[in-house]
């Protein structure tokens, strides 16, 4: 079961300034940085508040480590901006992704993969959400 | 203080087919409904989380009411998906708006208008926002 917005994912062409922009104009908190090689980006995970499920809710702010990656793409064609939105389950990832494809939505990946701050991932066509790619988030 | 993300808002040319691919797939519950005549949008607001502010987090599904809009004008330019992302402040929306203008930020209304289910916002500028068109929410 999918029990909160676990992030919103922001892509951005300077992760350092964008950060900076985040703290300075609301006065966010200094986040917990960290570099998915797999993913090619570094990320920065800017807690905004508590869930009612025991977890929290996050701006992830990314930015591409590799011209090839899936991010740097998208960042040439659309510019900075939000570029996911992720929702966090309750159970297991694979089972979670399991019953949705189960309704018809496509899956991008095989088997579940490592995510922010040790959690297990999986994201849903965009083409299948209405035009919204959506990760769907399994906390250690 | 912004305490919460209030609410993800996403753009779709059919509210009811929107909604219930989020029922359908994720078995979120029943929205709450409204029109926002001053937008030029027919809204449903699917609750996801708590947040530890005492508030809550939700999808905003948003559908154009009026070519003119200026979310009619985004989804022809954009199709489908976010269209941008709303933090809820603790205090008042207009001493919030005022300190981010402060900080450089253009604020898109001079005074708050009406938002979902109660609530005064108001608007920042996407291009002072790393491309992302932000939202301050107070609730009634």
């Amino acid at each position: 079961m999918l029990t909160r917005i676990d992030h919103i994912g922001i892509a951005c062409h300077d992760l350092e300034a964008t950060v900076a922009f985040y703290k300075r104009t609301y006065g966010f908190d200094e986040p917990h940085y960290e570099v998915n090689e797999e993913q090619g980006v570094r990320e920065a995970m800017l807690k905004i508040n508590d869930t009612g499920d025991g977890a929290a809710s996050y701006l992830q702010l990314i930015e591409p480590i590799r011209e090839d990656s899936a991010v740097a793409k998208w960042l040439a064609k659309n510019g900075e901006g939000v570029h996911h939105i992720a929702f966090g389950t309750d159970g297991d990832v694979a089972d979670e992704a399991a019953g949705i494809a189960g309704k018809g939505v496509r899956v991008l990946y095989e088997a579940p993969r490592n995510g922010s701050m040790g959690s297990l991932i999986n994201f849903l066509h965009p083409k299948d959400c209405h035009g919204v790619l959506t990760e769907i988030v399994q906390k250690p």
